[in-house]
């Protein structure tokens, strides 16, 4: 769906669908890291760490949200063997209309269509032949759609990230858990063949004991986010509201597959801190009439966010976030060890006492390590896949633990642990750096080892 | 000096010239950032912002510490015109007389030497035809034989990093002013063809309204610090006693120019993140007879350590440090601002818009900006000078300083803000992150804006 940033906010606010940060409790021990925002809940919720999906031969998708985003992956769903899409949602009828086309030339049936108000996708999520829900709208309607989604009994897979806040992240949980839905977030970096390389690397041992990884978001996205259309009328909301890291998840999902995040360990805390904000307000004196009600605008979010997290084993991820100064795109996506290292942008290799000291290409190490998933489908992924292939391997794996009936890789408490960087950074940005606690969402059972991928 | 760990912790100790953090009062504002470990001083010291030198045809130079580092750079000072050096000291007598055959080969009168124990080097201070001591010695001396040098009327140029503690940083500084002699740190990075190529890039607004930097010591040196000679029989030592980054300055110092750090500018707060203790274990392990001593030794400092600098300004500044794994060296030495960034290792350029997205070797801005120190001497620096030249520029300009009566480039005030990240990182890791004040070693005069090697 695509709205402008003010009707976006303030019909959240309305419908009290959205909290403020202000609105949370927050309690600092002196002293020591402070606590997380919202203790950890400890009703009798059951987990659905490992739940399988019932299997199913045919899974039928709904579509809630036709922009750029909704409608690309749509063609990656589409792709895939058994995925019948039922329905398609967006606030912007023609944008429905064109996902609505994408289906019938894919030779399926006609999707039904939900749009023109804002409560549309209720009315499709009350329909009875739906699997899950596809939710590709701005971050804002994330939490809400999922949470309805799952309360109608919907598998709820929404964009990164997640959520915005920490009550919201609690939300997601609780719900899944109260539901037995899942709720995923299609982290779609978790699946590009480098990442998913690496991740063989690590088990095989070759960079030994893992030491630290580092991560980022570094995306000039000036001119996107300027744009009259697309995610350019929502998505310089953020920048005029919250300080810290706007977008966490495609660099940290794949290090927290690395380290076994919620798998053997838990991210503990974090400490963050931002540069000036320059990088805006510099591209819209060059770029923006003088009577643009843009000039109206002002952005609060500094350029560049880095943060440290430590793990409970004693780990560390160095995070940063970037969309708004020239940089080369750049994820960094490091792991390092006491035996060598892989960083990438471009992918390369470091091992032990090489000389001279110089990384290696990847390349070499491809055919010892590249991932069975890679092997299986990186053909097809490479041709009809977004993002090098990532973004069909993604949904190609999804649909397949569907049909399967297998557990998804990523579960409701990754969907919450990663997005939980945006507000901790903007908590620990407006404390000075002071360090701030990550909830544990999965109420203790982190500590269960669990491979990922195997 | 050469001197094995212990008796260089337990000598120090006895003459109660060291001063172990647990001695500093420490106090934290809950909620805010934390306070300096040691107020600033207030009394009636008179700054030695912009002193100039005493100007002399010929300086008068004396060496304190004969090891590798001190002998190589003897060799750079005796390649610049008018230095004369006329004493050299070293705890092993044979070190002293291989830098004596140094000055000798050089065709100068053969200096006096001090040596055989640990106050030789007062002996050598007692003289009255030396200006300046350099002073190559192990960490834990560099203070002591610094005040003790400035004390004797003598300029004192120290090896990095100049202190390890925050009282001593003071010390230093307290003892510049009250002595109205200058206490330089050697930071020869300052000095390398792409910092100074930086510093001109910058000054040009290449890379518009500065951002943020990057820098580190990404330096694997497992294999000299388990040798039984040299830096080895010394340089483990910080890694049994403390946790934090222990190299701060060859990252840092050019950033701090980049910045005009302590000319209109100044490092407010951090905070630090240490990984696990991995490496210097793992290679013991590989490499050390079962029976060596070194076996009772315990490694704490985490391998890598990661922190983040805010200025007063508001810029940010991320700062790593790990000596003990695989790594390609690198000091980062980056510096990024509203229109591109420079990234070094290898050197390179991004500029705003570039397409595609690729970073610019630095060759092609070579001619416009490479800096006129390099200009008029980077042949020479090339032939006879250590780390590429940047060695034999650091000694010649700091000569040329001397010897026409001007300030020095860099100064006490420098000294100690870019080694104070050492025992800051210490005390903000042990307080699992917590955010820690630079202590304003000039006392108020870093809003003075001034140019550095304009």
């Amino acid at each position: 769906m695509a709205f402008d940033p003010t009707s976006v906010r303030s019909h959240l606010s309305r419908r009290d669908l959205f909290r403020t940060t202000a609105a949370a409790a927050i309690s600092t021990a002196a002293g020591t890291q402070a606590a997380p925002f919202v203790p950890p809940q400890t009703g009798s919720q059951k987990s659905v760490i490992g739940m399988p999906f019932e299997p199913r031969d045919s899974v039928r998708m709904a579509l809630i949200g036709c922009g750029n985003r909704g409608t690309g992956v749509l063609r990656e769903f589409l792709a895939v063997d058994g995925v019948q899409v039922t329905a398609v949602c967006d606030l912007v009828r023609e944008h429905a209309l064109e996902a609505r086309s994408v289906v019938e030339r894919a030779g399926q049936k006609l999707p039904a269509i939900y749009a023109g108000n804002e409560t549309a996708f209720e009315k499709l999520l009350a329909r009875d032949d739906v699997d899950f829900a596809y939710i590709a709208t701005p971050w804002d309607w994330h939490v809400p759609q999922a949470v309805a989604a799952m309360k109608s009994g919907k598998h709820a897979f929404v964009e990164v990230p997640a959520a915005t806040t920490i009550e919201d992240c609690w939300k997601l949980v609780d719900t899944a858990e109260a539901t037995r839905r899942h709720c995923l977030m299609l982290e779609n970096c978790c699946y590009g063949e480098t990442e998913l390389m690496a991740i063989n690397m690590i088990r095989d041992g070759l960079f030994g004991d893992l030491l630290y990884g580092e991560c980022a978001y570094l995306h000039d996205l000036r001119r996107l986010l300027f744009e009259d259309r697309s995610e350019g009328l929502w998505r310089r909301a953020p920048h005029t509201s919250r300080n810290g890291n706007l977008y966490p998840t495609h660099g940290l999902g794949p290090v927290a597959n690395y380290m076994g995040i919620n798998r053997g360990d838990r991210f503990d805390y974090l400490v963050s801190m931002s540069s000036p904000q320059r990088g805006l307000d510099a591209w819209r004196a060059a770029h923006v009439p003088s009577d643009s009600p843009k000039w109206k605008e002002k952005y609060i979010c500094g350029d560049l966010n880095s943060s440290m997290i430590k793990t409970a084993s004693g780990l560390m991820i160095t995070l940063q976030h970037d969309v708004v100064n020239p940089h080369p795109y750049d994820r960094i996506n490091l792991i390092a060890g006491t035996k060598g290292l892989f960083r990438d942008y471009p992918p390369r290799i470091y091992l032990d006492e090489k000389k001279p000291e110089e990384y290696a290409p990847v390349d070499a190490y491809k055919d010892k390590y590249q991932h069975t998933l890679w092997k299986r489908q990186g053909e097809l992924a490479r041709k009809v896949g977004g993002h090098g292939g990532m973004d069909f391997l993604m949904v190609y794996r999804l649909v397949e633990c569907m049909r399967t009936g297998t557990a998804p890789d990523l579960d409701v408490y990754d969907a919450a642990a990663w997005s939980a960087p945006g507000p901790l950074s903007e908590e620990s940005v407006k404390r000075g750096s002071q360090p701030i606690a990550f909830p544990d969402f999965t109420r203790g059972r982190w500590r269960e080892k669990r491979g990922w991928l195997a």
